[in-house]
């Protein structure tokens, strides 16, 4: 019902790899690649120029550089000179700026948007409405749930960019705030509508307005079970590179042995 | 000045009720039913087909069934397999995933993300950017307000899924994060930038993070008049099926003697 | 790579200025103005038929005024009956409702909307995701960051519509709601994720949930230079008018010398 041809823009210049499906109405600009296999949905923009376009004759569109089966959902926009990894996903109407890198398996949701110039490691998923600041540095396996925002200017309006940093692992509950330069250590858990500054040890669960670390994730009980859920990646598996075989078993020959 | 018929498409397989426009740019797909005197404004996308659709050869779209005199404003994303009563209108960039449920005279704002599985009685308005989590549950005449998030996952990531349930008359300031598998009675006021999960009672004030019942909403003065806004169908009428004969002649005729 | 001519369509009844972009799929609606040497990218809709359009057979566009220099970027809808001031600027998929005024060198990020019936003075920047309630009245160089919402209705739903004001220099850190008929003085700062109703003096620094004055925020001391960073304008030159020149000289010959 998608891949009609119909008002297809594809620049010459871009490279599109083999089996990848473009939607109708979706426009590829200058200098993309588009690795093997991937879909990209109707009325997506992938290389968006960047802003110099607008004002230079010679403008040059960098690279942008998206693995192989990606699936990128309708009314997308991708700026150039970013890269993802391969099975990389996007919700509809998601904005990604300029100089953002992610890993492989990385999903992000609707409307969310990622100001650029910012690290994302494996596997992370972003929910509905997420809001990156710039010079975030995320690890693998983080959880990024809607309406999350990441800050980076401590005193609005200045010069400084600090942005914050998240571990493996960790989780970012509904409505957070990050203040510039917030540090979570890996397998935290940082509850809903929690207003987080400041840096945070390994397996901790931070919550409230202001928020404070109260107490280690692993004494959090599960309602159902009365035994903890976290660290989570050994309650939960579903698209998980552990699926089937656990995660205790996987982790020793995949460089998560202390975790 | 929308409706030019200008990239229109419109599936064989789709039933479009008499006298409907369709504007410019928008795509009808398979199997979706649209109402009489319905407008579809430009640029929309009506039965977007499920996950499905980009992995299965013999993937077909269920049905979509949009009631009559609906108005949906451009840009806006309705999944396949929902079914909407009479006079539903949206603001631009809504999207609406699979399986969602809305009775008639329901109303959702600009950038508004309803996640699917759930289920809204009549006379609902979501104002912009309110996102529904799936399994949440509202009764009727239920209003919410930008920025509102609706959750269901209480220890993330989990395979728990337990929405929460509004119910009749209740209002969601803006801002406010409900957690999973809270409870709002009918005729409560949830306050602005609250954090709330647990059961409350009928005619609850809620506000807080964490959010607590404060009082009953009924003893909260307006510094207008000195007496009380709530129940706030005795005193607003607009758009309201009261308006004209009121809502306590109104409710006697129409099932809701107890309210 | 924007501007092919593919898809545009222009109202003969809309002038368009010398020297004017229009980007692919773009649609200019009748009696829309549009100041020379302007750029408005791809997808977008600018004069956007109010309400009635839909109802009445004799609906007229009212106009819209876009001054000159502006740069709209793709997917921004601004309804008819609104007026920009010089260098305005938008993120992709912002909203602007009828009756908005905005004064000079004004700047929308990504999604942000504006209901309408809003005055803005000159140099506003409001970032990505930010919700301006109907009523809301605004200075000048007032900052306003992500997921930020100003409100108008005290107890919703009632036919009260009080928006908030905010005086010249003001910033609204991310997240924050204001309460109907908030009233921010000029120089404030509100702090990340705060719940803020009331009124409050020149130079306050408010910051929680519920928010309070809690000091000068000429005391607040910046980390990296002990001193204080506010009042901003000291200190930050990007974008402004007083670049080069510095704030001291400048306020002295526009009329901002007690500022
Ligand atoms: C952090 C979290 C797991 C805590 O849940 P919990 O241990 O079940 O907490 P409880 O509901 O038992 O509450 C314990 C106390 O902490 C308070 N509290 C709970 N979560 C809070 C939060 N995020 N911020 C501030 N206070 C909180 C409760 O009000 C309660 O206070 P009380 O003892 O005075 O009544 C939960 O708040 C959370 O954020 N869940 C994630 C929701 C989400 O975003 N899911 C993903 C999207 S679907
Ligand atoms: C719940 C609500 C109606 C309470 O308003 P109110 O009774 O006028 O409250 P007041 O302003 O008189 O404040 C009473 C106290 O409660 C606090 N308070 C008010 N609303 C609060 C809230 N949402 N959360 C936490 N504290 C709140 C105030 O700070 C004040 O504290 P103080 O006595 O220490 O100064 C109001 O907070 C609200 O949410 N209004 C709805 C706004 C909205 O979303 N409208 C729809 C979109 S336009
Ligand atoms: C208002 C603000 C500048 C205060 O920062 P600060 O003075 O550095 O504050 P500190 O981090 O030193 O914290 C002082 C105390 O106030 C608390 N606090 C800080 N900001 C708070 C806020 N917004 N709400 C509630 N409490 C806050 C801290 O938890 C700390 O409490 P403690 O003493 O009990 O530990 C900061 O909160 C803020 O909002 N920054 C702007 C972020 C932003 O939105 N940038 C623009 C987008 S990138």
């Amino acid at each position: 019902m998608k891949f009609n041809n119909i008002n297809v823009q594809i620049s010459p210049k871009a490279i599109i790899g083999a089996n990848v499906k473009i939607g109708d109405n979706t426009v590829i600009y200058d200098n993309v690649v588009i690795g093997d296999n991937s879909i990209i949905s109707n009325d997506c923009i992938i290389g968006e120029p960047l802003n110099d376009y607008y004002f230079s004759e010679e403008y040059e569109n960098p690279k942008t550089i998206i693995g192989e089966n990606a699936l990128i959902r309708s009314h997308t926009i991708i700026y150039a000179d970013s890269v993802f990894g391969k099975n990389f996903s996007t919700g509809h109407r998601v904005t990604i700026r300029e100089k953002s890198k992610f890993g492989d398996n990385c999903r992000l949701g609707t409307v969310t948007d990622i100001q650029g110039y910012v690290e994302f490691g494996n596997n992370c998923w972003l929910h509905s409405n997420v809001h990156i600041g710039q010079q975030s540095k995320i690890g693998n396996f983080v959880f990024i749930y809607p309406y999350v925002v990441l800050t980076n200017d401590p005193t609005p309006p200045s010069n400084i960019c600090v942005g914050s940093t998240i571990g493996d692992f960790s989780q970012i509950a509904v409505g957070t705030v990050l203040l510039p330069a917030t540090e979570i250590g890996k397998h935290c858990l940082v509850g809903a509508q929690s207003l987080v500054g400041g840096k945070y040890e390994d397996y901790s669960l931070i919550i409230g307005n202001p928020g404070k670390r109260i107490k280690d994730v692993r004494d959090l009980k599960s309602r159902e079970t009365g035994e903890s859920h976290y660290p989570w990646p050994y309650n939960f598996q579903r698209g998980m590179p552990w699926e089937g075989e656990g995660f205790d078993s996987w982790k020793k020959s995949n460089g998560y042995e202390n975790d």
